[in-house]
């Protein structure tokens, strides 16, 4: 359905030459405060000890942040998640991206394992605010170089900067997880339409069919919306996924309305596992027999139960944030994922 | 699941006060050469003439534009869509932005009825450009004070703006136009799972359920994806909806795989009837019985077959228009979707 | 020390004309959730009712904002003070303004009764932001078209703004409440040098001498610094001024170190009471005799002890909105203060 | 050579509706210290009065502006050429437009009569600055809504703006005054290749035939290179044109090669009379008859001699301001050159 | 004329010490469709390969690009003219110069070999757009960090740009291939005004005189305006110069009045042989015995014919290309053109 | 007063390792004509010679500068202070730092030795400029990379750069002087409240109590304000200080206020000696005994009486520059200064 334009480039003969890039300052790994634990992970998995640094809270609220070692023409990653407490966390990267650039870093890459925000990404109401733009542009201007982050909640909030943003997807960690249980008859499923596409990506990952949740007024009256699953669960078991989850509610009646239909073992998984309080024990007490997230959020507020299992992507974020240091391609991370 | 921060607003008892906003110039409509016909249709739904002006294309392929008449002070709406030939339109309508504003217009909207670089929309691919971010970036440089389009590949589009932008939506009029013909037993069908949400909108719109189309592989081997339905459509009546069509095939694949698993009559509605050459013969020779388009589009390559039906936005664009114009709440148009 | 360049403006004889200015569309205040009484205050001072308008947190600790009324070409002020929980409500002030701005509103003005981050103002240790300038940036980002605000830790932080900004005073108010009670030999006593400027603007007001509190070395030694008070205060009555007390400890101190010096009664006022935990009990049980604060800040952790009162600067902010909406001149409201 | 792309506009039939302008603030015109003259001319003009405001320079060399009356909501004009001296006239320019956009004016139009640093309009050595785009962007920065001026050395510097600027001519009013001296056998002559294009648009006007001075090496050698008249002036009178003189050499220069060649009687006319230290002299003792040159520039650091004579520009500025603020058209203020 | 300011920079004694430069990464060149020629011969002439890339434009008329090896940390030149399909070849750049910054390329130079929009310079007629700004501010939104181009319609257009320009000039290529011919009483002639200084220029390298073609009115009467020339072509030979030429029809009607006037042999030379439909014929039969083009516009529309001659720039653009990569001074390419 | 937030970093056991910093390109200094000598002194600390480079006044007061050298990728310092003429200063720098930038400097450092227009750093009456925002955003716009400055009047200046500032402060360099000295009973007096914190800055280092000026009225009549001193001075040697010296009035008179009330020896201590016309006379026939300024203001528009004594600070702009260079830490310059 395309027509070749006529410019196009040499024929690439031979062994590819090694293109020399020009060399960066030595790279400075920041801890924020929202993600120590896999700020340090990462750091191990890099080989290199973490830029000290500070971040307090005065008993005023206002958030300070001082980095305690010269960065000048550094090459710096500061990782900070905004997650709960959202916007002390939020405001906690703005300081740090302006104090690094105010610092004289080379290069300064904002780290966000996971971007709350970006739910806000359409005005799908009137007089709301484009809350993932706002944040974008804040950071923007905050001074931010370039942007690291793992599944957002709509693939197009790239387009939200114009800086370049680096996206990682949890699903290849999460499926490797999934495939070495060696669980038979299993069936993807999206718990609504919304994630439907993410759904089938995980779908083909795996090699298995995806069914779709969907919320539907089935007559003209004034009934209530009814949840369907889209797509047959019969005999199968179900693995649920999603970007992330809050209370777990809709997983969990998700995962009822697959059993009413015949679905065997419920699992789930979701790159980001929020769990606002209350939700843990909502979900061990519930039928999910497994759930997998990842250690994008930090700072629980409740302990985790005993079917909920933390598979870590500090690899994933060491490997992107080495090939974003050394110019190598971040593509290269997912061979198979060309057409995402 | 949320907390009710404690501030809040006045009761609003009593009869609710008409504010007063300050009023603005007289309303200018000029067409740009994508949507002579759309235009006229618009002007004269709101009862007003087009202000005269003229767009040429140089024997070097250069385009230029010119505004006859002052438009000092004025509240300006150049309509002009993205769309066959994309490049020309788009150009054009970036100088009639620039003129407008350089004529001292109080305020400079871009109508453009079908954005087609809405579809790249994100870097799905190593190395390639966010288009639609690239042309909202020159909009906005070359002037525009708003944007009033309608169904953009994704909502989240209006986040490449940092301008007010208002989305329509073409589905309440070819719901209505649907329901007109009073088939039985009808289902929505999504052609993919990308349009899953879009399709779910319809079906609660038309109150019947939705089926999703999904390509996928089945096993781990090396065969290809294969086209399936997710969802039962035998002995239904099914309408695929998509947001454009361009050369028919997806649309014409998916109608084949549910006439396979027992569907009845297949239907089409699509907003933005985009249809490159070969479209219209190929939709007139399938077995679609019917496949509705609205007049986004002009200047069609081929004509229209027989079995597809044009129905106009032209009421809504005026509609949407004069509550720009009058500063009346363009939300008011959809009642019944506060939702979406 | 001026030379009177050879230009200017004809003489002004006989009565000076009224100018006529574009009218306003109507104005739409709003209340953010930092400060719902103030805004209520204030909507009642001007005679307007408070356009709905709704927030909330998620569980997740999302904030999310809603304008419930229709505001296109209406002049809107949005009154949302940055103080405790300072980072909710300043991300919550984004929102607003950008919801204001997508709603089409004419002009947004953010009103900011306290700006908390103002105090962030410099780069006074090496690799800190300058965390009032990155807050200036997201708030001129999001859309604010103008900023109203009170006492900020700097006037100079006005030019962090390219937008205008109204800058108000409340030691009018204070200095008049002050005038009221009659208090004989007294002097006004600034805790640091930092706010020596700030507190001769209160003497002059008052008409009453001003001294001022320092930390220093006297000698070369390793001793810590000593609190002194600059000038005498030895049988007077001494009120400490400053623009906020957050613990309230540096004012206790300076009080004591005057009481030493031989002051009679301490008296205090601050334009903003922030007051964190246990500051109000420290202050209930300090030798201050009276504390004077406004109604700036809202929320506050613990209740007032009996002697501390507040003085409304609702009237202050109706006079300047009334101001800003129908363009009279501002600085009227100030005749006395022309050159601070 | 240009095919009309089909869209274009509705017949205009009928008398032309009046087009209804949203109103503006009243008109205010502010005499900055570079055109006191001009500008109280051009307020006679418009029959109101200067607006009072006042422009000092402290002893350390510093500008200082101040505004005297209330702009809030106002549609302002700062008339300030960029002449000598012009640094300091440009850095007032800059402070006037800032203090207006601070004070809330509605719109802020630079009025510079003569915006010297224009020259500066491109990198024709290696190494230099393109200094009319740096002043235009500290213009635009200071918060200019727009610009009016004359004569630009080159019409391209428009595009170095991204506000509307409207360039007026001078052509017109010193044509009007050369066709009153009724002199026969004129032709136009400009002193350099430079100016041929616009010598040609006088010449037009004139209805008499244009030549063009050309320093040009007429061999290969090392000699310098010799100014030609291209075209014959063999008994006739001639008129040099420019758009600026400073020293006055290049006129007069030009002057006697013509008279050498064979002309009568020499007069030159300037858009705008800069005539540095000497130039008034070198002129009044040289062979041009008559020198014909505007009111842009002021502060003239000679006298003038007997052969200069000044023609005022003031009513075109003045009507160029009303049409600004009435929004009707500029180009209606020259209906004869449409195409220039 | 000028005043030396006191400061100014030590004696530079001895011989110049060689400066260091921070090393850039390997140098990446693509091509893109419009230039596929041009940039092979440019890379050969640099000795490198084209780095692999793909132009489509798919059937509904998006231009898509996808960068096919990794660019990260590379100084990167992207080589596409903005001529016929002008439209499709300016947005054709756009995304490959978003492509590339996205990709993180350590520098994106837009290599624009003819710029057609640069035409569109000025506002010269009410109510048009200034195309070349446009389309600068769109280059430089998309995140173009410098631009090299060729023989721009002015110079001025540099100023359009705030990221740095290097403009080359074919003329010293095409002169020196006229001087290889040995024409003898040989004058250079503009066609128009417009282009009196350019061909000015000409004449100088030549050591030639120059001739200027000038359309005027002689009388006051509605007569048509006439083509003459001014300065004498009486026995001369005649080499026609101009920036580019579209129809050729002003070269030829140039060259008809000169043979008029006496001259013998009709020569031609233009950096930019842009040749719209019919031009070649339209040129093969006229009067011009050779004519002179560059190859920086290819895809004509019509073969050449005979008396047309290409003469190739890729050795200049090669040598620019270079001196940007290796920061070696670009003026250093024209030692003799130091007052351009 | 804080509450240490839960990340942070690891612990920085055994010897720091030294970071790698990618190379800069060789430092360029270049001398605008505001300070020639100081440029020297600091070139000659830096063992490094000027950059050739040129800046003229012309006779039509148009500033025009040229670098003489080749700075592509060189890492460039144009110093070029702000001081009288301050309009001709700035507007040179301006275009040094567009020069600059277009001819491809890596990295382009506006040293400001003296930044005049400090001063005009906040709306302190009704409808004037903020003129160092004006300032800054002109040199940001001009496209200046970072900033290095001296004892700028508010440290809140910085803030009015979105690019990093380095600030230096002179007093260390005085103070050590006044150390040399041996002056018993000192006392540091700011002569107003404005400088009351830069005074006990003096007052630390050098371990001495510090006394403030403050002119107040004390009654409620009309009399005018009287200049007091706020603490003890009776019987000290008392040394004034301020950031910069105009008339030397405000010195003087503070100093004969000091006498009145008991003080010996009256010294001084700017560190900008502005001293406009008349001044140096006025210090000199006045009763400071010594008054001590630095090198940071040229050009002299009187000669220096025998009790001003100069004090440079090349060295310290020279260990700036190569910190800035090097990006070794510049807060490294200052131990002593942690909490300013």
């Amino acid at each position: 359905m395309s027509r070749l334009r006529p410019s196009l480039a040499a024929p690439s003969v031979g062994p590819r030459p090694q293109p020399f890039q020009a060399p960066q300052g030595d790279m400075a790994i920041l801890a924020g405060s929202g993600n120590p634990l896999l700020a340090q992970s990462i750091a191990n998995a890099l080989g290199v000890r973490l830029t000290p640094c500070r971040a307090h809270i005065f008993s005023d609220g206002n958030v300070f942040v001082r980095i305690k070692e010269n960065v000048r023409g550094r090459d710096t990653f500061i990782i900070q998640g905004v997650h709960h407490p959202v916007n002390d966390n939020f405001m906690e990267l703005l300081f740090w991206v302006d104090a690094l650039k105010r610092a004289s870093a080379q290069q300064v890459t904002a780290v966000i394992p996971f971007f709350s925000y970006a739910k806000g990404d359409k005005k799908d109401e009137p007089r709301v605010s484009i809350r993932a733009r706002v944040c974008a542009d804040a950071i923007e201007a905050a001074g931010a170089d370039r942007v690291l982050t793992m599944d957002l909640h709509s693939p197009q909030i790239q387009g939200f900067f114009s800086v370049p943003v680096d996206h990682l997807y949890a699903r290849h960690v999460l499926c490797e997880h999934i495939q070495s249980l060696g669980i038979s008859d299993l069936v993807v499923c999206s718990p609504d339409v919304g994630f439907a596409k993410g759904a089938s990506a995980y779908a083909n990952i795996l090699g298995v069919p995806v069914v779709i949740g969907n919320k539907q007024r089935v007559d003209h009256s004034e009934n209530p919306e009814v949840l369907e699953v889209i797509g047959n669960v019969e005999g199968k078991n179900v693995i649920l996924v999603d970007d992330f989850a809050i209370t777990g509610r809709s997983l969990i009646s998700m995962g009822e309305v697959c059993r009413e239909r015949g679905a065997k073992d419920i699992y789930a998984a979701v790159s980001h596992g929020v769990l606002s309080k209350g939700a843990a024990a909502r979900i061990g007490d519930s039928l999910i027999r497994k759930m997998f997230i990842t250690d994008t959020v930090e700072n629980p507020v409740d302990p985790l139960p005993a079917n909920i299992e933390t598979v870590t992507v500090a690899p994933l974020f060491a490997q992107a944030i080495r090939s974003i240091h050394d110019r190598s391609s971040i593509s290269m991370l997912f061979p198979e994922d060309k057409a995402e």
